[in-house]
């Protein structure tokens, strides 16, 4: 574990010397006093936006006599930009009138931010905790050599909320580890329903036109497949029921993975409507991850014609007929929905991919790599036409998510840290702010970078071509002496850094990221040994 | 006159020889043979639609006993990006939610096209017809020594529909000539109060922290002044009348520039209304273009804080008054509003300047230059919600305000070449598509590139650091035997050229560019001897 702290410190204008005293008296900043001293991500207090939030909560559950369902859609692989309401949709050949929808009759989230790959960022949404704490920054593998399962002595949304009367559900895609014990049945959800692994995981042993390199050569590929990889649609239960549904051994079954995912929960939903149970559903779409083939229905289906685009139109047609599928129900109202792609887009397959406005691209802590799209939408609950710029980070789903189901994380234990926040009211009051004042972008085991406000600073910046990236941490570097910090409403493409070591936003933002870094030193992240 | 048109067809894969010739013999596309022979670029032909949009609009007239309103908008070196609708907003700390609205109620372009830079795209709106041909390529000042007036002999959509029996009025900026003969109510504008030039040519003597070596060398200041560099905010009436209003001396007074025009607007609607001519009017604001001071009531008013962004909140809120006006006199629904910019971001006070995720900026012909916001808004006649991305070049917008207007296209001479197309059916009809097929950027008076569907094809480019350039011809190179070909659905920011020389695709709008360039040769363009 490389906080690379002392980088930061010089980065910021502190000699590593003083670093090792005690961390300075906060200045008027009663949340970062709370930062050091607590074991909860400080948030922003609003007592009175929070006080109207959970009466709005109470006059819900008191109009329909219940908790309301959570519905969670994690597109793959999506750019910030591929919506056409964040800028792309018909404009690159690929119109979301679906998601559109849902964010112009709810709540469109320009400052959504997830991790800078899909391991890392499904772990932080599924236990509201920095991946750098779980040690849930890469998929393990059922072969995997590891000392300790990272999910042991983990509490998941899934499972806290099962604990809380949901019904909790994960159909489409998992991939934080798929080791007994650390599949998603294992971990919290009721119902699992879906692929261990990511598309291209799939696709590439079948796919001679693209990796001749494994699927030409036998005994590449038994090494591959020795590995743990499995082929299959799985089924599993809490009960430890575990059974292969279908195995993915060509690419005419992966292209219609989606459209099985979304048969099983139209189906799903209709059995549990109605029922006792509310349910907690994160439908986890396997496109639009590399390799994307669209399902046959789909094929063509964008302006553009190429697979990817084709593909943002299939997984947009999903979410419509899931939602319209609620509604035929009677449960859009009694429905939190939260629209997000774990990441920024993957440039295999680019240009025909995800598209962003920003620098970079997944694998970077660039506003490319980690910024996505975040639509909330609940009918009735939150107002229709609303936008905000306020930060929210994907790990707030976490809390948020306990919040609606009524789930007090006051009780939560207190031996580790929690980074997420509640943002119940945020999302659900006309005029609600964001209650974060930071977002830390971590690069694996080490803080690469800070977003606070409209300012964002850089410890550590990926130089390869941006473009074609995909994990290289071999072109990470330190940002040393010269403060890379962008204010992102001037200059969202961080294209001209705006910091001065000496300056004084530098250091204040450096006693901020000080404060970040001081609770790994309470709260020693797990060392699993990998 | 250069228009290059050996680079072209080097570009393209044809040899000059071979064009020296005949242009070959169109395939089976009708509308090439129809540029060919005809006087006005062809549409493509959608006899059904155009037959619905008529009965549309002559529903309207029964209805109102009138012709409609006509109001657009032109804001200054507004990007792309800038509106919240297009990606920008609330996300770069300048929330526009007026805008928003208009195109949330009305359809959005997402491929509405301005020439290069100010002063030709206001030529080509109020002409119809390319700054090329015309010679309206730059502003010609009072003092300048020109052989002929390029407003001679043409026809403004002004004039127009004041014969037709409009009243047309420019609120704003022209910035198409100032010396008599010249300006707004001498070429068809019934009314004008506003401003001949933008609004940098008002600042730039009045503000020492920017321009010290003008505002503080008297002789230089007394040179520019001398060049016929008017600081006035003038009235003038098509019968000659011509007044100044006040003398803009100062930043402060600049500042409060579109207030000015805003009241102007306000008030006069107030008159208007009820009476019995509908309006043309063109309300065109100063800003944003640079120098930004936002008006005192807007001061700080944006998320960002900055003057550029402080600007277009201020623009935003103006819209939304002049709309808010119309409605309350019951004349909304008799109004066909258009809301643009007239180039793309201009760079002076980058990264506190316009916003485009698109390569390039003012000054070039990459999509950053030329691409800009297009919203179209009718209350009861456009569907709210639509978005296309059929291709739209602002010079439509004289054939579509005629065709509203009852003044038929068919009864313009046909000793010169119109460049606009009619597009009121598109704008009209719920599932109206685009009847352009294609967008020529030129610069200046050289074809520098074409967009036809997805395509973009660039004879000439910027090679100049992107970010700063203004015009810089210095910089701009042909793009000679590698063709710069760009699928803007897969890469919209222009950075992967799929065109080869010897393909087929590229020969294909090789012959559309020469269809183009024989426009010239039968209606050759002015000269001027600028």
């Amino acid at each position: 574990m490389r906080i690379l702290l002392s980088a930061l410190l010089v980065a910021v204008g502190i000699s590593p010397a003083s670093a090792q005293g005690d961390i300075p008296a906060p200045a008027s900043k009663l949340s970062r006093a709370e930062a050091v001293n607590g074991y909860m991500q400080p948030a922003i207090p609003r007592p009175e936006q929070e006080a109207a939030a959970a009466q709005k909560l109470a006059a819900f559950e008191e109009r329909t006599g219940r908790k309301p369902n959570i519905l969670l859609f994690i597109i793959d692989d999506m750019g910030w930009g591929d919506p056409g309401v964040y800028g792309g949709g018909g404009m690159i050949g690929a119109a979301t009138p679906e998601i559109d929808r849902l964010a112009q009759e709810g709540l469109m989230l320009t400052s959504t931010y997830a991790q800078y790959t899909c391991t890392p960022t499904r772990a932080a949404v599924y236990t509201g905790r920095l991946p750098a704490r779980t040690g849930l920054i890469r998929p393990i593998l059922a072969g995997d050599d590891v000392k300790t399962n990272p999910w042991e002595g983990e509490l998941s949304v899934a499972g806290l909320l099962s604990d809380a009367g949901y019904h909790t559900m994960l159909v489409g895609k998992w991939h934080v580890g798929e080791g007994e014990g650390m599949r998603p049945h294992d971990v919290g959800f009721d119902e699992f329903y879906g692929f261990y692994r990511a598309q291209k995981e799939y696709t590439q042993e079948v796919y001679p036109q693209r990796y001749p390199d494994l699927v030409l050569d036998e005994d590449k590929l038994e090494r591959y497949r020795g590995i743990g990889a499995d082929r299959d649609l799985v089924y599993g239960l809490k009960d430890g029921t575990t059974e292969v549904v279908e195995v993915i051994d060509s690419m005419e079954k992966m292209a219609e993975g989606d459209v099985m995912l979304r048969e099983y929960t139209i189906e799903r939903l209709g059995e549990l409507a109605g029922g006792d149970k509310p349910f907690f559903l994160s439908h986890s779409f396997m496109k639009v991850h590399a390799d994307n083939f669209p399902a046959e229905a789909f094929v063509g289906a964008s302006a553009s014609k190429y697979p990817f685009r084709d593909s943002v139109v299939e997984v947009d047609a999903h979410i419509g007929a899931i939602v319209a599928r609620l509604e035929e129900l009677g449960e859009l109202e009694n429905t939190f929905i939260f629209v997000t792609s774990d990441n920024g887009p993957q440039m295999d397959s680019w240009p025909d991919s995800g598209y962003t406005p920003f620098r970079g691209a997944k694998g970077t802590t660039w506003e490319g790599g980690v910024r996505v799209p975040g639509i909330a939408y609940w009918k009735g609950m939150i107002e229709p036409g609303r936008r905000s710029d306020g930060l929210f980070d994907l790990m707030d789903l976490f809390n948020t998510s306990l919040t609606l189901g009524g789930v007090s994380t006051d009780a939560l234990p207190d031996d580790r840290y929690y980074d997420g926040i509640d943002q119940t009211s945020f999302l659900l009051l006309d005029d609600g702010k964001s209650r974060r004042e930071h977002v830390y972008n971590w690069l694996g085991d080490q803080l690469a970078a800070m977003r606070m406000r409209e300012y964002k600073a850089h410890l550590l910046v990926s130089l390869a071509q941006e473009k074609f990236l995909w994990i290289d941490m071999a072109t990470v570097v330190p940002t040393g002496l010269a403060p890379w910090l962008f204010n992102l409403y001037v200059d969202p493409k961080e294209e001209y850094p705006v910091g001065h070591r000496m300056n004084a936003w530098t250091a204040s933002l450096g006693a901020e990221l000080k404060a970040h870094g001081a609770t790994f030193r309470k709260f020693p992240p797990k060392d699993l040994g990998l």
